[in-house]
């Protein structure tokens, strides 16, 4: 199992581009995957070639209406372990001790 | 006003590090500034100079004892807006009409 | 066609990683698709999909006998242009009148 | 010592952006600093406070004029190792035997 956190805008559509992005967020929403949406990023959790799938349906779908597109992708792929878009951050708190934003 | 997603951790203490990202987690949580951990790092939002302090200081906590240190960063930065930590994320559930997972 | 730049490395087998990195190298340079190594990651430049299926088999032999890897990817697709390896560099040095080192 | 890649660039401003980010180019190439450029971002060498000194240079000559902007930084901190510019590089070409393309 894989952490991936990704974003995928265009750079030629101006200053916002919420309306592009809101794209991404259906495709991740409807994959059925758990995930994590953030300020920076989405998360997505599953198999490396179910979570690069997802990636690549926005993909798809952006490249299809918008001439330049920027993606940046992380990933963390720990051999035996899952649950972990939940359990990285209760470690962190656990670990604290304190109750951290999130 | 800045969004600065990060992740800063020892690549040569072996496969669990959260003994080490602990410690980006208590200097982040003490700075002040509004934040949100995530699974993949963390994102604060504050002026340029103010997110970079902290990044710094997480370094400088990681370099003291570890040999090998890698560090990502992800900028937002968009003239004239604030709040923009809860309010990107309200947008996509405001224009996808869902109640994304956050 | 689009550029990808990718870092794919274990976390978990000490400060020295270069005896692991150089399986991607190996997988890259017999890929056939043109790259670039440098010294924070290797763009290589192709169809989406074929750049993808790169990073996957680096993936794949990383994962057979790492217990963690990391991967951070960017890519950038800009419609209808091709041969930009060498062209973004190019562009940059007549811009700036200069030699710039690369 | 540490190698700092980054990549700068507005994203309000069209399809096309190299006139902006040639101004990144022009201070990375005044600074003296060691530096590659590359096809998604450009590589430093230095110590910590001065290769995060000429990305904040980078970032107010960009904020000046564009209303948003994107940077995307990876570090690679090594204790007691220098001249990693070449040396990673040059690193893999030795371990795989080939003449790999840089």
């Amino acid at each position: 199992m894989v952490l991936l956190e990704f974003s995928l805008y265009p750079t030629d559509k101006g200053e916002s581009v919420s309306e592009y992005v809101k794209r991404n967020l259906e495709i991740i929403d409807e994959s059925g995957l758990p995930y994590k949406l953030g300020p920076m990023g989405t998360c997505i959790e599953g198999e490396y070639d179910e979570v690069m799938a997802v990636v690549k349906r926005c993909f798809d779908r952006m490249s299809a209406d918008c001439g330049r597109v920027a993606i940046q992708i992380k990933i963390d792929y720990r051999a035996g372990h899952s649950g972990r878009l939940d359990a990285k951050v209760q470690t962190l708190k656990d670990k604290t001790g304190r109750d951290l934003r999130t």
